[in-house]
């Protein structure tokens, strides 16, 4: 071999296309799940809570509401994660770093989440708290989206994809960016309003809006060739 | 690319019939793991332990039985867990949901696990933590019911599932959720009752009743078929 | 085979041939890749440390045995995991519960590693620690050699499998119990001495005798024929 | 089956040429994700921070500092993993050793990370922190390249693989070995140069240096054979 790379008239040579993107999904996935699985560690109610443990069980819901939201972002950004992944024909060295880092913030989130359940309900430190948290949510979802955009730009998208399904997905990740900016903004004035929002953000990528309207479009197109 | 969707003529795109079971698997199976490992570190010996260790760790006990019936429960929702996707044929949005929310109550179970290790045995915190730590499991179990039957109503299973064999899985499910039911209201005065009937559920979902009867029904057939 | 498996008519039902190893695998080495990295997580100088800190990482030395002879024993457990699903056919459902038994022990490892770390030098507890440290990697060790036993009166290894390659690796798991129940009792009497006798057992485990032979054999074989 | 080994005539056993490298993969993710994701766990404010939230969450600059430099050194070295097991054609039973090996320093990063967050900007104990740091960051790059090297030598490589593209990689894993050991001496007068050191190496590795050079020197041979 004395030429340092094969030369181009090889056809197949898939491994040299790019980086496997199998590693890169199994480690992701390990710390999508341990982020999510470590947010019940922050769960607990006071050493001295047995003499009226119903009600320490029931005062840990600002701690509940916290897990919820969290686990609901994780969830969300694992489900992106996903999408972007399964639209992947193959990874660059630039993504796989892309994708380290933000997987650095989305095991952060368990930080924020605990301050988060430590400060609601306590006046000047919920602002903090909340605030804190927010950011750390808007990192996360910028990452996913700078992520998804850098697959598009990079070409790593698969070849048989239709522009409008890469917008489809670039559509779904962006308004949650405003959406965290004005929540962040309004949690300095209403943070259990803001904390909503997010649980409301989370909700809104979960929920298949997406993945709906994609199963019931054909449909309907067959239904107008039908009626032809 | 004039048209949203490919053209209903091109017959093999398998990649487009669902969601890829793959890092849903991946994603449950760390979630589950991790779930089961954390157990382990809410079992301490308290800090002053060194004069009478053996006595300590004797006296540990509940933590052993609420980690045995925790990691029982865990391992029975990863086995029923695995008997649903084995027998799926691809998911979908709502089922890659619904999954989340079960994953959801599987990582809060470390919490009522430390609960219920805490107070055993201290009468009055007792019959919460053990209500409380029978509520949990309730939800798990109600949800991988409900996961179940939404494939089964989806049509997400194999198409090749003989009715019998749904039924089963179905059959199988069911019953923990009354038995759960009952435990938890006699819970309230037989608390110690109560954790063993837990461990009990937990053992009648691990133990293979279905996969030996279905294993013993073929030689029976055959032993018919040999007699004619 | 005419009795106990399906016809031979049907030609291809491999997924009814039994249990799908590969989420086994995946659970496995998730609840073995945690239960290793938990350890760590007892590992800690005191809180008034920075006065001398060089100091208080030094004392830490039964830490860090405590560490390195769990995680041998963990890996060396994983390795023997690792040998007998790579001889496995198929699992079936008993297969299946008794590893989830083996798990349930793996992921407890780290509470007996960490009483050991603290009471290790400090005479009467560390008797008790040690031996419910060796009693825990015993059981352990037995679940193993019982989970290979199993897969081989269940007939589930591969049928290309010689008796002699079978008999070689229940050979190397089984002096393993002989060992620990020795180093049990004498470490009633000389604890230190049984906590590197465990060390001992678990790096036997891991340096790979058997391997090497098998690697070594077949040249000599070749060798001889070369010689004819 | 008469004889211990099949007969050298077979030409096609796959699995016997060596260790399957999925559950080394599978196992080795696991930890480099658990271990990146329990960083966070050391990351807290302390009990009384409500009054000064903002300052208290400002204030732990240190741990943020320590978060991202071994996020970012362990996720180096899993790139490097990953390099070395891309390269990889079949692992044998000493390489699985020496990556249990590298895996008992990656799983112990956690506690020095701790220490070095806690005693930075403390004068005395943070130079004893910061030298622990170093070293078990050498100790796992050292791991890393021994495990190469040993790859190398076994003839565990792909034999696709062209001996410039092995050259590069050890090339790419050894200057980091002498800067730890520079920035290891530095560290006992200047410690807080030595920890963005190590955050220097660690993104030396990350950037993609060698795969940018690959991706663009095709396009250099492409543009001279256009020029023809």
């Amino acid at each position: 071999m004395s030429t340092e790379e094969p030369p181009p008239e090889l056809p197949s040579q898939p491994r040299r296309r790019g980086f496997r993107t199998g590693r890169l999904e199994a480690f992701s996935d390990g710390v999508f799940a341990i982020a999510v699985t470590l947010l019940v560690l922050d769960i607990a109610v006071s050493a001295d809570a047995g003499h009226h443990l119903l009600r320490s069980i029931a005062d840990l819901w600002p701690s509940y509401l916290a897990y919820v939201v969290s686990f609901s972002t994780i969830g969300a950004a694992w489900l992106a994660h996903n999408a972007i992944t399964e639209y992947l024909d193959r990874a660059d060295a630039a993504f796989v770093r892309l994708n380290l880092l933000l997987l650095l913030f989305v095991s952060f989130l368990p930080f924020p989440t605990r301050l988060l359940a430590d400060y609601i309900g306590e006046d000047s430190p919920e602002r903090v708290a909340v605030t804190f948290y927010g950011i750390s949510l808007l990192l996360t979802t910028t990452m996913l989206l700078v992520l998804w955009r850098y697959a598009v730009r990079a070409r790593l998208v698969r070849p048989d994809l239709a522009d409008e399904e890469i917008q489809l997905l670039t559509e779904r990740l962006t308004p949650g960016l405003g959406a965290y900016v004005v929540l962040i903004a309004s949690g300095l004035f209403l943070p259990t309003i803001a904390v909503v929002g997010y649980l409301g953000i989370a909700l809104y990528y979960i929920i298949p809006f997406r993945r709906l309207s994609a199963s019931i479009l054909p449909k309907r197109r067959r239904r107008d060739r039908a009626g032809h």
